[in-house]
């Protein structure tokens, strides 16, 4: 055992932590990013302590300042973090004494590590919330001008991968917001649960000094206490619905990403990504590949394995805190860390976008597209819809063998089918018509998109840091 | 392929569909479940229809009476299921047209079974959030009473399933409670998301006949029309949200069900469950086992399991439906049957734990569980946090090699290592006086459980229902 | 609780059961369908306790001939399954009982219902390992099959999805069949793990009865009897290794599924599913969608669900058995069923795919796909591999802006970029001459993947049914 | 775009790659652990080349005494790695090319870094497996050893952890030891699955250099080169069947830490463990927490959300890389060094635990252990096992309402439950008694457990590094 151990807990003990030991059960190596919200916390305690007489406003101004001194030598790097002391608390703490003497060890006075990690690790994910707020709106924002500005584009729409029907660029795009639109919801929802201070909980009972914990969380801008204390010290709901929250929107941008890859290979050829999203290969020289969308799609699987992971951290666990729990902090950094750089890689890229019409329009051309337009057209001339839908079938079948579209037949090869066909089914049949007529709220008609680009803006603006 | 076959898609088809191929792509076998679902929505389409002229009142009205004598049908279980005619839908349908002829194949106008499918899953699940919610209710209000009732029972408190201080059974109790609400809460902001009408947008695009979407969505209740159809077909994340839900609540049951498992141990001996919730042993004749909790504990691996079930099938799928969706109900059917009767157990178990008073006063007093009290004790006499600590340490090493706890020792032995010690000490040893020294929002303390209890009541009170 | 309760363990109970909680925790809706190995192992065990001599030959006799009543009841539809029995072993128990009378009851001396479920479900999960190993040995011989064929088809093999270097079809055929070729083994490596014989272990820690384990395990066809009888009552590692089997074979499906749909789509045209493996839709008429290989690769979720649940299930579980274990059954039941389908449609579907050769071939010739030959042309003129690469990078370029491939540049238009470029780039620039040039073991040349066809072939001989 | 860019890729490029999406998609930061691995690759590459004739054998002499002084570099930490680089590979290229010149370009012949990173992760595993086999197999030893040791120490044994049958704690050690037996074989199979080599697949296609792969291969100690080329470069299987493997080997040490942590409970009281594998408190001077068994445990979640990602990140690929795979490496590093860690700790600590023997002796005689020996004697002789089992039971219900076990009644207390019961009962009713009467194959006889014992020896010396 080094020589700066961790004495806090020695009086019990007669031999040493083995060394291997103390070093698989430290979390300093990674909990060290907490250390912003220690002292954060900490000052707000010391503030507390003091405003209820545990601590004289001497003591307190001193703890403050070591605390402030500290920050900034952790900031500059030039905190030197020690295993020993196992975890970012002990360190901190440790370098106060040194600083201040006893009475940084007085600041301990009323909490416990077992409080102070969850009032950490929730200022922590309070602020990496408001960082990725921030850029789950820029990319919504540029979703919806691209989706306004591509209103008129015609793509195909594709059902089992197969060409369904013509749609808007923009009404595609518009499918994606929504998505992101839910997640923002979501993202709010969490926030509202991660805002309650588990300070106080002390190690699970609370404690016998007159701490006043409306204070502290004022102080620390949390909306309330935590009503408990042994559910506050061993709470990680929080985690686990952030990274649901994370798995949806990964999921999300999953299937976006496997669209954008789509897009750009040689088959589809509906879109470019630039360059500067997309690398080359070592051996083939022809290669560009879209290697942002990919590797999003590839950390799908990394956010799902730390929902994964934390669900099964807490399976089972009796109260109040084990120490089990130090495992929640690697998933949780490494998932909110992910979730910022997707979010950042998209709203990037997402503008940036270049679709090709020409080569969507024609995709939509080919493929039989208008042929429930044609079907809707029998409907409305009185031919039952179970009839118009085999009359289509038999026409598409034809189609197919003759390799024409429906709108390149003939009147009379249109009208092998049915009489009822007349010269006006080739309004019907063009893809424009086709947009304009799904004309109602959710519909792809250019002008639908366009408000609903229109609302979408009113609500994202509504939405904005509404948590905050 | 039967006679009785899906004959709606057949025109462009040379060939009929394997046998097989029929059985394992058919879903009716199980998404027979939202007939009530899919015949609630097809009455408000219809009505909506009639409105807006695509249908004649008279159409209307023998579709409706039609819907209502099949719903009849299958609620005395007369219904004829077919698998060749695949789901829920075209089955219903199919027996409509069999019933009012021609008309019946009118329903299907400006709707198509993709936008069909996810209208009747957000109708059952808004049915089976509502029943769930009251389960919960009935769960968090008997939680509240006992821990009301025992507000004052002490029993230890653990962290690391090591004795740590005492807690009063009451203040046990509400961490459970705490988190139920937040369970709560989640299923209610679930609940808002669910509430969202795919219907009209048809395949994927919406539709070229004139509906109003604000009428149906007003018939079923629904908050709104979703926004974008070709989102609204391939949306599954509130399936995915509320198995996320489902996840953290199973979470906690598996904690609450793992301390009933302990508590009822020979070894804890801290409470009795009645027999009507154990059962017994083909071969151990004395064997009473926890079977309920233990049953829940394990039911948390299944609804784990269908969260990742339903994350995987969704990763990945380009937009917008495609029959990998087929999946997404297996998962959710199970989900919302077992958080049900899961809630069902414990609502009717909770209520009946006896607590065994005596046996858990016993076990705080063993474990020096007041020794954070001895240590407090110390600090406000003057002695540094730090020094303190290693006194009590001593004192415990003392205590467990003579076999007596901290209140078991005179204080000439408790001199031994602090001469700060007085008579006055034995007041903060006893369990009573730890309890009540907790006294702070959140704490241990009886008065401050029951208080917890008043604000938890008044809390359920504000949130029941509040989502319908 | 009904009359015709499970009374094998009610002396010491003062309460009958709750009728939910007996519902709740009641097995043999599900775990019925063990009934066939219960009878199996029943009878092993009877005639074992023959031998040593607990029974009679003669209350062996009655016991087996009871039981194959019994059985015959069960085939044949007629057996009555009770709720309040609990299970499909006190079921089959109680109607032995009722038919031979006491002497039914001694068939259960010596073995409890721990290790006789355990028994239970291994020799379920045996036959079951041998239907799949079947299904899978069918669709191995399928794909190698239609690989030789299509030994020297031409398409063309991506990375990140970019045309990347010309493949052929029969050696993209054998890449899935690799994958299939590790599943096998790693379904072998399990059956070695599965046919472990848990009888005899009793309740937890064995029988004061003279057993002989050797004997009951021949009977059964089981390798040895397990080791240990705690270990023997709670082991469930056999049931997560096959559920890990199969979530990598499902992923594989989801592989070659994903590519499925995409060949079929009008953009990329590489193949023709025949009708019998698609279904079309009820809206748009010209639709035929790839149904099975979706409906596959959503039921990828499925398995990977059932892994995460029956991990999560044993997740610190103490010894020996619990109740929790009892969720077991339908996780794996359904993993079983899932497989066994959906290796059988890819079996069935796969030797009916349809290449479409010209389609392929003209998607090889677009994209540049001979870039890399033409480095490696270069490099053997002794160009160095970066310069190479360079010109290569340009000539993609021009011919981007002109739109010609390669191949279809004049000499003079390759000259700009190398001056080392003569007449005989061209041999190296045509796709047969690309693919025969990967010629050696792994590579893509025609005559490679007819020997690895071959291989295949005597490999897949050699493992077929290796395990029974 | 940084000055030291990789250029292997530009000349098809017209802007440089975005800052940020340089960091974002660089893998130089964690697969630089690969650098031993690939530089071993290389050594063995160059010298095929050479045999080959595609290298001279001064270009190879030059390439090996380069990639020796590289090696030499990086393990003294005097390498300078460049994430514009991207990647291991390049990184250690583009030194080469510093250090020798176009010779160092001239390695890539006939390689990718899509085979090149398949060929150094397998290289890695395969190392990082034999590490950890020597952990397992101490681990193993070192339980063997132990429970040789405590084959006559009685215990209860629990099921639905209820005392239910008195076993011996060298008995359940056994059964911990089973565990890890299984394990082990897993490892051994999955190690075959590594031991592949994909080198020679180059890109997917193989290459048009005349390699001969079996040379390498054998430099390599790989048993045998890939069969296929695309699949060579896109599988992943072994990692995900390692963390497969892994998963299971958590499972196995979250239930021994599982019970490790109630043994050493105050309501347990079964063992200890040395204060080096255990933590204090900072708060509560008695405590002694046991931080190994509980990290360990809560380690399962980290384990089984790998598996998970990695299962996640190959569904739906298609062939044949894509960058989606670069994501392989995190969860797989993590993986391999938290099985070794945890597996450190257990061998380390296993043989290191303290059983109170007079505790677990005292619980064993407490809670009616030897109820089912009762009812096994009963049926000796001649009562029906059904009414012997209800004669126990009243005996039982008796023993709850006058606090007294079996054994501590006498011999007319117990007649009053059936006159059969005569004085020799006694001796059933004997810890003692009952664990020596399981005296079969896999029972807790103490002769039985030392006879186990030697068998597992046994078998593990036939295992120990077989995979090698």
């Amino acid at each position: 055992m080094s020589q700066a151990t961790n004495q806090s807990w020695g009086g019990r003990f007669s031999e040493p932590t083995d060394a291997f030991v103390e070093r698989f059960t430290a979390s300093v190596n990674f909990d060290q990013r907490l250390a912003r919200q220690d002292i954060q916390g900490s000052i707000a305690h010391a503030t507390m302590l003091a405003r209820v007489g545990v601590l004289t406003d001497d003591e307190r101004d001193a703890i403050i300042t070591g605390l402030s001194e500290i920050k900034g030598e952790i900031e500059r790097g030039e905190f030197d973090w020690s295993v020993p002391l196992e975890d970012v608390h002990m360190n901190i703490e440790a370098r106060l004494t040194e600083k201040i003497g006893i009475t940084g060890k007085k600041l301990h006075t009323g909490r416990s590590r077992n409080d102070q990690v969850a009032t950490d690790i929730r200022l922590f994910m309070r602020d990496e919330i408001d960082v990725i707020e921030a850029e789950l709106v820029r990319l919504r924002e540029g979703m919806i001008e691209l989706a306004d500005r591509e209103a008129e584009t015609i793509m195909p729409g594709f059902t089992h991968l197969q060409t369904a029907q013509p749609v808007t660029f923009g009404h595609h795009l518009l499918a994606w917001q929504e998505m992101l639109a839910r997640d923002h919801e979501r993202l709010l929802d969490c926030r509202k649960r991660v805002n309650v201070m588990p300070l106080g909980a002390a190690a699970l009972a609370g404690t016998t000094y007159p701490i006043d914990r409306h204070v502290t969380a004022e102080l620390l801008g949390f909306e309330r206490p935590a009503e408990n204390s042994l559910d506050a010290v061993s709470d990680r709901d929080f985690a686990i619905e952030f990274t649901s929250f994370a798995s949806i929107l990964l999921m999300h941008l999953s299937r976006m990403s496997e669209e954008l890859v789509l897009w750009t290979s040689a088959q589809f050829d509906f879109i470019d990504l630039p360059d500067r999203f997309c690398t080359g290969s070592s051996i083939m020289p022809q290669k560009k590949n879209p290697d942002v969308p990919e590797l999003v799609r590839g950390k799908t699987g990394r956010i799902y394995g730390h929902l994964m992971s934390l669900l099964t951290l807490m399976k089972s666990q009796p109260l109040a805190y084990n120490k089990d729990n130090q495992e929640d902090k690697e998933p949780l950094f490494d998932a909110v860390d992910t979730v910022r750089d997707c979010l950042k890689a998209f709203a990037d890229m997402v503008p940036a976008i270049e679709p090709k019409k020409a080569s969507m329009l024609e995709a939509a051309r080919r493929g039989f597209s208008t042929a429930t337009d044609l079907a809707d057209y029998l409907v409305r001339k009185g031919v039952a819809f179970r009839d118009a839908h085999e009359i289509v079938g038999q026409s598409v079948a034809y189609g197919l063998k003759t390799e024409k579209d429906l709108s390149e037949m003939t009147l009379d090869e249109l009208k092998q089918f049915s009489d009822t066909i007349e010269q006006d089914v080739f309004e019907v049949l063009t893809l424009e018509g086709s947009v304009a007529a799904r004309n109602h709220i959710g519909g792809t008609a250019p002008d639908q998109v366009r408000a609903a680009a229109q609302r979408a803006r009113d609500s994202l603006a509504s939405m904005q840091g509404a948590g905050q």
